[in-house]
């Protein structure tokens, strides 16, 4: 009897003939038992190695099922590094198709279309008979006032068109495409359910309106959104194995590995993608899931890489190459940008969480397609003038972060060179800037001020919209226009102390591209809070050592300042104003309360509900399950003692007390319900007992009342419980939920307790 | 009153006019409560707080106080990697001390003495008139078998030398400072204390006759004590801040910290240091200390390289380019190199293991110097005939990871050149081998036998020693020799079908280096299991993303089969051989029993030992105290309702008797021991009660008797616990230490129950 009873919760098969499908299961936004899931898998587990002692074939479907893990991570890193793959050269094509089209193949992007014509030469990459502007198809025109209002009309038009066909899809056919998706993701992840969240649905028009989106040409980013697109590619594959469908825990594994796969894909960066999902995303993260995610990532990489979207053969989104090395007295302005990225980040979240309060609570938010339609008009009207904000955010930040070489013909690269100059073409000296790095600098400045008003309005729209490129790009900017400075400081006036030692004439000492690197960091930092897998992900991206400690310094700084305005990135911001339950790892709880203060029923409430483990009738069930809503009840000895001895879920009570009605002869209203080990034998006239056992869970979690919060909390965390029952000197005294404890939190840190959204 | 009773544990202030010092500390050899740890923390900070509202300087005191780990993280990172960049200095001048000195300055070693050498050429780098060997200095004759026979006995006199003095410094000054120190350092980071491992005295010895043993010539590596040393430098900063030294847990993530700067300054691999400590030796590692971690890797990695020793400014241990990329067909090699890895971790594991057992069990373990001088001896006469091994093992690797370049001096490079050739240096296409590389085959061949053999006798003898770098120098001579094996074949056999693809004639197909650092890896998996922090750590050695797939390949098949042999790395494999109490987190609890069959006392056994709550006199306490070694005990209200109310440590209760007997009027034996709230009022005729509680546990951690123990061994590893009790219904039934957890699952193992050293 003992192996029954040990897994008291969910084994009703002694009673039903099939079992039912729901028995075990959880209901849409309830959180998950971490512990009872891992208990159930380890049943499985244990079934499977008993077995496949048996038969070979029994030990052919054992080893199946201990690789199933390493299957669901390949399948994984193959379908995202593919949609990575797609998504990427959908967009390139889409972005150009506002601009102009490729008459050889009209499904060229400009830089495809010029790439294969013969007639382009280095100089003029960017022009080739191949590619027309609208205008020039149209009117046959390719210059003068005519030809652009017409290009920009249409750059506007197919804008619009493109945000349209996105909200609309979102709208349509799946709402829960909208957004990053990482403030979800994580929430599910903490063990959470969303039902569709991770669906076949979402994951298709995720992916095509991701698209639309990123070509419409608003401020917003693909990186979050693959995150969300991978872990809907983890959830899919997760259905074939009922090893992964069945448990929610088990599931939370692949959706890590998920998450990390996705960065990886978005950034070209495996081992950033692994740390991201580690410090950023995941709740529960056994040195299993590391080494899977690990696995997922590196097949993403590769998958994408043999795609090779970008055309160079490189990993990587930004990929840079620096010449020269920094010298300390550059972590001066360094830390500047991350005072800056602190600064944005602060300023962001703050904005950016009042508009979308404004959202949700104004009429604001019933006009969906209307605002994504508004702001898309407003982006493509305000950013078509100017070259930075025109060309794709991706392209805007590779540009920043590039060294100028001596080939560069960009408008950045427009310095005064010295005729006599006769150096390799890596190594350039510092020279003065020309009338064209002027020029840019000017061009920047506003696409600084406008990248950061509308990307707060951008982000939180129901388009698909991630905020790593944005955070990215003002970052970069930023960076760059300080970069610039502090070269044209240090050539102009090489004899300033603080110049003297690092910088000679004719030295090249200041390298703007890295300026833009670092205010990137910064500003990312700013937004999310990330630190490791952010330095990480850069590291990744220049692939030398070297820029670590400016990164580092840039991004801790950031991080401290934007903590000192407030604890919570722009993920967790999100949470708590969309009122997931979620329990963040890094809040420390520090107040002085006891599991007393915090568990139910309160000092005026009415008594706990409980059942006995003999005295109680169907009836008495039934009616207790009609007049409460709780998630299940704990079963005492009798209510005299208050001797815990066990705790039932109203699910399992409820297919049971239904399950026998139907099915077992002379169970009635007036039977009485056991709990006990044995029933005991009644006389024949009395109702036939309905014995309950199999459903109890006999090792219900108990904390005693003087026990401190900090350590429920902890205990909460780290076990993934969904509640938790209190007693005093072993008897039964309340019981602590999730949500209680979650409330508890933010009555202690001033919020407000009843916006969390929670069953 | 509910203030005090919160922290139940550890506050005496009461009835003492002054704490005692070793209140709430531990005893050597126990374990730590991590959960009371953590609980103290929170304490400490609330004060701090709160106090830092009533003036500047207390706000000071605070910030101080917030900002203390990040000090400790940067005084670690430089005092390790300064003794690191030492350590670095003084191996290579004793390694060449050796051989020969250098007359300009007996200080220098070869190279350096080389290089400051105005008459050396590119071709002779190696000979210079300042550098002598031994028997060119004492008789004239530097070539000649009379002079071989001088250099080759002065060698293994010096290597004699050099080792006697390295364990005699540990014999007499430091014995805990021998071996490789990651298996204890594992095991006081999952909660044990072993007093004096990491101390100043240790710290000395280890840094001193690591320096010894490293030049000595064994078959050993700096990299694991390295770890264990900048442990020290941790442990040694903890004593600084009260935070640090008087909380076993927060002293725990200061050691997280530096065991990730230990490794980072061994290879210079920040981020695979960070990922080594997550992966292989942390227990609890929470995102702050990720956070530290990296940035004490950081600290360390450019303190060592400001110091510069390997002269080349940079960062890692074994930099290596590679100018071809591999193809798919190359997987095969990887993979059989990665079978290989996996069956030398296997052997090597096995053969030590039983060689370190036989060193326990028989007499040879009385005699460690002398084991340390026949090995020694044995290691010095085999390896100076063979050029391969008479080198330092690093220098070994060193060439065996490079790639021939043209200018290339080596042996190893002896290939056959094509008189036409006019390529660029760096692209150098496949040539035939000549007789020094045939010559290098069969002198490797031995090497590799030689190491393998003598690697097994070398790890565990009672010097420091470390085996990353002889796995990896086994590795990487066995992946050089499938390297050019499957290079000659490529070159001769252009026209089989697995090289027609990918291979043409006067193409650079093959890179014998890359097989040298795929076998490396391979053997250091199989040894260790590491996966994750293995490849980043191999990453950050060649720079690229370009060679994971292969690194991964390898080390993932490495595990795999290495794994199929036996779950334990040779880490887990010592600590199970010295009994240490270790938890691991890797091993799944898969068996069917019940906290009720591991719980004591078992069904013959006396009863439980408890206290009641006020019916216990001072002298029962004594009695119970002296009779019984247990760590603490249950209170209880009465023996008849076994009902619990709490739990006391046996050293509170000592310390508190002691204290009352000595400073409190009236209490004698026959005094009532109260743990209730309020002592009845009595009359003055019966003696004086003692109220005991203060140092009363009111929250004890409790399952009741049917919960799984793979339950138990989830809260056991999360939490940290020492102990929990086991109720039914309410009613105390028995204990469950961790003690009690490692017996059960070491009998569900069949292993031996009674090896496990713990109190």
């Amino acid at each position: 009897a003992r192996d029954d009873e040990m897994n008291g919760a969910g084994n009703l098969m002694d009673f039903l003939d099939e079992p039912f499908p729901d028995v075990s299961t959880y209901e849409d936004f309830h959180t998950i038992d971490w512990l009872r899931e891992k208990s159930r898998d380890t049943d499985r587990h244990r079934k499977i190695t008993s077995k496949s002692k048996e038969s070979l074939w029994e030990l052919i479907k054992s080893l199946l099922d201990a690789w199933s893990g390493w299957v669901v991570m390949l399948l994984i890193g193959l379908l995202s590094g593919t949609l990575a793959g797609v998504i990427d050269l959908a967009v390139d094509w889409m972005t150009d198709l506002k601009e102009g089209v490729c008459l050889s193949a009209f499904w060229y992007s400009h830089e495809q279309c010029c790439w294969t014509s013969n007639e382009t030469t280095f100089d003029d990459r960017d022009k080739c008979p191949q590619w027309q502007k609208w205008a020039e198809l149209m009117t046959g025109h390719a210059e003068g006032a005519g030809a652009y209002v017409l290009n920009y009309f249409l750059y506007i038009l197919w804008a619009l068109l493109f945000s349209f066909l996105a909200v609309s899809l979102v709208r349509v056919f799946a709402p829960y495409a909208c957004g990053s998706g990482i403030p979800e993701i994580k929430t599910i992840l903490s063990g959470f359910i969303i039902r569709g969240y991770l669906g076949k649905w979402t994951l298709l028009i995720k992916t095509v309106t991701l698209v639309l989106a990123v070509s419409s040409g608003l401020s917003l980013g693909k990186e979050g959104p693959l995150v969300h697109v991978a872990c809907c590619c983890g959830n899919l594959f997760c259905s074939l194995f009922s090893k992964y469908s069945k448990n929610e825990g088990k599931r939370r594994e692949v959706l890590s590995a998920a998450a990390a796969a996705g960065v990886s894909v978005a950034f070209g960066a495996p081992i950033g993608g692994v740390l991201f999902s580690l410090e950023e995303v995941s709740y529960y993260f056994p040195l299993k899931t590391l080494w899977r995610s690990f696995f997922a990532a590196l097949v993403a990489a590769f998958t994408l890489r043999s795609i090779n979207p970008f055309g160079n053969s490189r990993l990587v989104l930004f990929y840079v190459e620096y010449h020269t090395p920094w010298y300390m007295a550059e972590l001066v302005p360094f830390i500047l940008l991350g005072v800056f990225g602190g600064l944005w980040g602060t300023l962001f979240i703050r904005a950016n969480i009042a508009w979308c309060r404004r959202r949700k609570t104004t009429q604001l938010g019933k006009y969906p397609v209307l605002e994504v339609i508004a702001v898309t008009g407003i982006t493509a009207l305000l950013a078509y003038p100017n070259p930075y904000t025109r060309r794709s955010t991706s392209e805007l930040i590779s540009e920043l972060f590039n060294d100028c070489g001596a080939l560069e013909s960009s408008q950045l690269c427009d310095y005064v060179n010295n005729p006599n100059m006769s150096r390799p073409v890596d190594d350039i000296p510092d020279r003065p800037a020309g009338p064209g790095v002027y020029n840019a600098l000017w061009q920047l400045t506003l696409a600084l001020i406008f990248k950061i008003v509308i990307t707060i309005f951008t982000f939180g729209m129901k388009i698909p919209s991630g905020l790593f490129i944005p955070s990215m790009a003002v970052g970069a900017i930023a960076g760059r226009i300080v970069g610039i400075a502090v070269e044209q400081m240090a050539y102009h006036h090489h004899d300033w102390i603080i110049f003297k030692n690092w910088c000679r004439p004719g030295a090249d000492c200041v390298t703007p591209g890295l300026y833009a690197m670092v205010g990137a960091a910064a500003c990312l930092g700013g937004v999310t809070r990330m630190t490791v897998s952010l330095v990480v992900i850069m590291f990744e991206l220049t692939g030398g050592l070297e820029y670590i400690v400016p990164l580092m310094a840039a991004a801790v700084t950031s991080k401290w300042v934007a903590d000192a305005f407030g604890k919570e990135g722009i993920y967790e911001s999100h949470i708590l104003l969309n009122g997931y339950p979620y329990l963040d790892v890094r809040d420390e709880f520090t107040h002085r309360t006891l599991a007393t203060d915090v568990m139910r029923p309160r000092r005026n409430d009415p008594p706990l509900a409980v059942l006995t483990q003999d005295s109680t009738t169907v009836e008495d069930v039934e009616t207790l399950i009609k007049d409460t809503d709780y998630n299940g009840f704990p079963v005492v000895v009798s209510r005299e003692s208050e001797r815990l001895i066990g705790f039932v879920q109203r699910r399992d009570l409820t297919l049971a007390i239904k399950n026998a009605r139907q099915k077992q002869d002379g169970v009635v209203s007036s039977s009485v319900v056991y709990f006990t080990e044995d029933a005991p034998q009644l006389p024949a006239s009395n109702p036939q007992p309905l014995k309950l056992r199999r459903i109890l869970n006999l090792s219900p979690f108990t904390v005693t009342d003087h026990t401190p919060m900090e350590t429920v909390v902890d205990i909460f965390r780290k076990l993934g419980l969904r509640q938790c029952l209190v007693t005093r000197s072993g008897r039964l005294l309340g019981i602590i939920t999730k949500k209680d404890v979650l409330r508890h939190m933010a009555q202690m840190m001033n919020q407000d307790p009843e916006s969390i959204m929670f069953n």
